[in-house]
């Protein structure tokens, strides 16, 4: 730190993303990437849209915006693009929280919350999840603050239904409920359609997951279009051209063959009954997850054992220190030779512990 | 804007983009993109990095981080890469100011320091350059607060040598000096050196004009590691993956192509004497620019006049409405080519106006 730090931050603990260690190559079911790479337009798109890198993109992604409008049955003035949905969330605690505005989300959740909270001075309450690690949404409503939820919930891969939701927008009028959908298309059901009826209801998404495109960095915002302004205002007044040309191609390229990415979804689902199914036959507790990725404990191995076992076998997975969860993990599904991978190295783990 | 939104930005007025109209093909020398396509290996290496999308990008950007300290003779430590140096000036906004410690910067240069400014709620003050329209370095030595200036100016495109920059880290040791050198590749003199002898030095740059790439989003700041790891701090607090896979891949090839680039900036240099002489020729004033455009006027037609009958005639220039240079235009300097068009269009609307 330089004597320059602005006070308001000298208490900061920046997010730690996960590790993405260099030392070998792993097995990576650590971060929640797709195990499937993007389909062939993507990078056909990208070489097009950078042979014109001279010219500045359209900082209203007026093509994009649109065609996202279609996939998702609103406007294009209720979407917001961003550099990775983290960038919309900030947006958002920018925008909507203040030190009269605080904000209120579960205690075990994604790590971000709370810096983005910390970072923008805003006061924040974490509420516990019930023993068994989903949202009590009853905790949520009418609870007189703005509120973050991500659902399904990380690293727990729970998820609330849409009328839950509808149930903490409704009971909060004056406040911003902000649900953040990163991992909604692996099963969980979207609270995009209520945002017509719920000026106060900000969804987040992002193409990192179910769109293989953690790479290329792509988030958006679907809200009523007075949101979506508020949102714009801090994007002109901070960084206009955030979504940079081939990011904006890549992506249509996306949305084109969006069916693809779906069926991809599907697959994943798949393996995660298959990874669910295999890891309660070796005894684990696998909590039900609506994600692309399943947070599970055993009781013949300790959480950082499995994890730390794992990892000098070539497999990466993430874990958490924190009291409540450190003697789970979170894996991510992978492609079904990867989970083949992954089970035969936990198998001979859970052998050398005997 | 919503009743959500934060009372503190309620006077916020975000910055606006230079115009990117749709409404027909312009010879574009608004928005001092460079006239020059990127090298083929540009292209490769953005479709090569879109193949693997879905993966997370490197957080720290290491290999382009390494790539860009040994092009500029600093250390890794002393490079924080950024999605356009927009960003890394709001996060030195961020980091360095606050209410106790205001910034200055001149009346007229980029319109996004007052901006920053205001999003981060940090006082500033706006110091009038000379009657030329040059800085006086004097305004700056020992003025005892943080202080922004961009080296060259825009858009009056003239600079300041670096003998005058040292002077003012030097008298302002216990305050940042951010030397916002986004046209430093035209003609005038790096600070980046200097960040060795000074620690509260901070040089920001992009590759938006010099390197062909305002669409690939790429601004870097160089300055002593202390002062980095603060805008890193801001970083890992905000948006961690800034930086796409596909810009970080094609930055690289970039560099390793990076005497294209320069020859390139030598030709814009022969191109700006070329329209400057012409334009003197018709009688404009036209201030000694070092940067890829020029400031000019002209006794025989207003600023708005022009800007507007060029952009009839399908040129598009800058025009600013601010007092003191509202019968100034600012012309990117484009290819021979276009800026024979100008030329032409130019004359003609002078012989209109007769």
């Amino acid at each position: 730190m330089s004597n320059f730090f602005s006070e308001k931050y000298k208490g900061l603990t920046p997010y730690a993303p996960g590790e993405q260690p260099q030392d070998m190559q792993y097995v990576k079911l650590n971060t929640n990437e797709s195990p499937f790479p993007p389909c062939e337009a993507v990078a056909k798109a990208a070489e097009g849209a950078a042979k014109k890198l001279q010219l500045y993109p359209d900082p209203d992604c007026k093509t994009l915006t649109r065609a996202l409008a279609e996939r998702y049955d609103v406007a294009p003035e209720n979407i917001i693009l961003t550099n990775g949905s983290d960038e919309v969330l900030n947006f958002a605690f920018m925008a909507f929280c203040d030190a009269d505005h605080p904000i209120t989300f579960p205690d075990i959740s994604y790590g971000f919350y709370p810096v983005f909270a910390e970072i923008n001075r805003v006061p924040f309450q974490a509420i516990p999840l019930r023993e068994d690690f989903s949202i009590d949404p009853a905790d949520y409503t009418n609870v007189g603050c703005n509120v973050v939820i991500a659902n399904p919930n990380a690293p727990t891969g729970l998820a609330l239904r849409a009328e839950q939701i509808e149930q903490i927008a409704v009971t909060n009028p004056d406040h911003v409920v902000i649900i953040d959908e990163a991992y909604v298309d692996f099963g969980a059901e979207s609270a995009v359609l209520l945002t017509k009826n719920y000026p106060n209801l900000l969804v987040t998404q992002t193409f990192s997951k179910s769109r293989s495109f953690a790479g290329g960095r792509l988030g958006f915002g679907i809200a009523d279009k007075a949101l979506i302004a508020d949102l714009n205002t801090v994007k002109y007044s901070t960084n206009p051209y955030n979504i940079n040309r081939m990011t904006n191609e890549a992506a249509l390229a996306v949305l084109q063959n969006d069916d693809f990415y779906m069926q991809n979804c599907n697959i994943i689902q798949k393996n995660r009954a298959y990874l669910s199914d295999a890891l309660q036959g070796l005894g684990f507790t696998v909590l039900p997850s609506l994600s692309n990725f399943i947070f599970v404990k055993s009781d013949r191995i300790g959480g950082e054992a499995l994890y730390l076992g794992l990892k000098k076998r070539g497999v990466l997975v993430r874990h958490f220190t924190a009291e409540r969860i450190k003697d789970y993990n979170r894996i991510t599904i992978g492609s079904r030779e990867q989970l083949d991978i992954l089970l035969r190295e936990i198998k001979q783990l859970l052998e050398e512990t005997i």
